[in-house]
């Protein structure tokens, strides 16, 4: 496997211990309780860490939608067609999603890739064409892709985070797009956690009770059919996830190579970053959640990775949405810590 | 009490029944599993019907800080000294504190009122003064404030509120600085919730177990001198609450008025919240919770009011900081709702 495993290997890059101290330092002097700003403390000294210097700065953000299809929705396990995902890259690249409005928002960089669909795209300004396939197959038969396959989607992942650095980012928020990809997810997710199908699936776009019972038994059969296969979570990527799934597992090992922080968004995101953690555990130092979602397995992925995600709103869409509605508290950490004035500066007593 | 009363009992404003109508059936046909975008969706349609306008705008933003002193900090009920009171409003003044730079980051309007501390401040460019005296009394002995005094801080919140709306802002945020002021948040949340201080006093700005048990104890005696004089809750809040509590109480009700919404911070300014929805339950119309605070007596204060924050940060800071974290959560769900394309103009398939 030498073709998509070398790269993978790579060490994740360490954090910056004196930096992390000297911003520790100075928010125990800035002029407020020590503690009382809570998770934006915490997130300014993380960063200073990550980007070794006592005075982090999030200006500049990229983000990259990875877009595919899953072999799997023709076991009816998703409310919408599978029409949908051709249709929301043209949405994506036509500036019309809610990553769109939440990137311009941010003025944050946005490219889109599409990885491969069932339906054929028409050439679309805006849309990165990186196709593997008509989408991965159906992995209750057979293995989501073929081992060319992963290698590629891993590396689309990886470039995408590597454009980023070039660019001169400081964030990497990867987003996704795929109908049947949170059956995708629950499978990996099922797998990595050694989990029921019943307690991972959820809704996703809208599944009622019958639907989701459904899901959970599609994913048991999918379990069932790779039993004996799934103990290298690079196998059990190969076997149950969907090119964008691993795009994003290759962006997130990318990152923490060349440490760049990572926003990871919700469900599909973070079983990707499980499966990241799995393959690189200290990759998980470059990560920030950005919220808890409403699909319901996202809780257990969230216990599994030991992390509190900054926002709780019910969100369920996808697309790095939830990611980057926490870009502004990163942001806001980032200026909290470089411009509180300290006790000595303002002349304000300490505690007694 | 002619000079009070007059104008707190005008009804809050209707919200607009018409155009949160009109912005729910719109968030029903953006390009995206219908509630995907959870709270974000309900913060779009909520403020569609206090605007009075399908595509709701947070643009200008309007912040004001109330300080004040609190005769009960003779009682030790403080980690820091009451000095604090006035070298912070100071450093409001000059740009150092949180509030100061998270409203600069917001492009917010903020203004600084000192409604009357302990230790004298030399006069100092960017500080409003409305003094009411050198502090409240202290509660355990006497009310905090006369019946003037209370006249004077509602007045000064309401004035608050009317100078944003005279600017065209379209929320308020109110601030509020005052050594010791968990203390009178406590004590008042205590008469209005029927609850007991063990339960309500927290450690404020850093208080210890054994310190937290002493505020507690200095909160029931305050309970039990005034006992018997506390069913009317403005009657509460003139014995119990303190200048900048009471500010807060008066710029919630007249905003409600007004109708212009306010995003209310954490424990103490929830509690004036608490007071104000007493006053004129219709108020609670036009509040949003920017986050919920660390302070264990905020999940009770919550709880009554029947709200959920849009932060949970672990930040128990005060001065509005908390709030003015959320206001790009408002921001970007007014975004998302006017700049999102619908199914039908993206050529996007609804559900199955």
């Amino acid at each position: 496997m030498a073709t998509r495993g070398d790269w993978l290997k790579v060490p994740a890059a360490s954090p910056h211990a004196a930096a992390r101290q000297a911003a520790a330092e100075r928010q125990a002097v800035l002029t407020k309780p020590p503690g009382s700003l809570g998770m934006l403390e915490t997130i300014a000294v993380r960063l200073a860490g990550l980007q070794g210097t006592p005075h982090p700065h999030l200006d500049r953000v990229w983000i990259t939608i990875f877009a595919g299809d899953h072999g799997v929705a023709a076991e009816g396990v998703s409310a919408f067609p599978q029409a949908v995902t051709v249709e929301m890259i043209r949405n994506f690249a036509r500036g019309g999603a809610a990553i769109c409005v939440a990137a311009r928002a941010l003025g944050a960089e946005l490219e889109i890739i599409n990885l491969g669909t069932a339906l054929t795209l028409e050439p679309e300004a805006g849309v990165k064409d990186q196709i593997l396939g008509p989408g991965t197959a159906n992995f209750t038969q057979e293995p989501a892709m073929t081992e060319h396959q992963l290698a590629q989607a891993l590396g689309a992942g990886r470039h995408a985070a590597e454009r980023a650095r070039l660019a001169d980012c400081q964030l990497f928020i990867g987003g996704e797009m795929g109908i049947a990809n949170t059956t995708s997810a629950a499978a990996l997710a099922c797998t990595l956690l050694n989990a029921n199908p019943v307690v991972l699936a959820g809704p996703g776009t809208g599944l009622d009770q019958r639907g989701v019972a459904h899901k959970a038994a599609v994913i048991q059969r999918a379990l069932d059919h790779h039993a004996g296969h799934l103990a290298s979570p690079l196998e059990a990527l190969r076997r149950l996830g969907g090119f964008e799934i691993a795009a994003l597992t290759g962006a997130y090992l990318a990152s923490a190579h060349m440490g760049l922080p990572v926003l990871v968004d919700g469900f599909i995101s973070s079983v990707a970053a499980l499966v990241a953690t799995h393959i690189q555990p200290n990759a998980a130092d470059w990560m920030f959640f950005g919220h808890a979602s409403a699909e319901p397995g996202h809780a257990a992925v969230i216990a599994a990775l030991g992390v509190t995600p900054l926002l709780d709103l019910g969100m369920r869409l996808g697309e790095g949405s939830g990611a980057a509605a926490a870009v502004p508290l990163l942001r806001l950490a980032c200026a909290l810590h470089n411009e509180m004035a300290t006790f000595a500066e303002a002349q304000v007593s300490t505690r007694l």
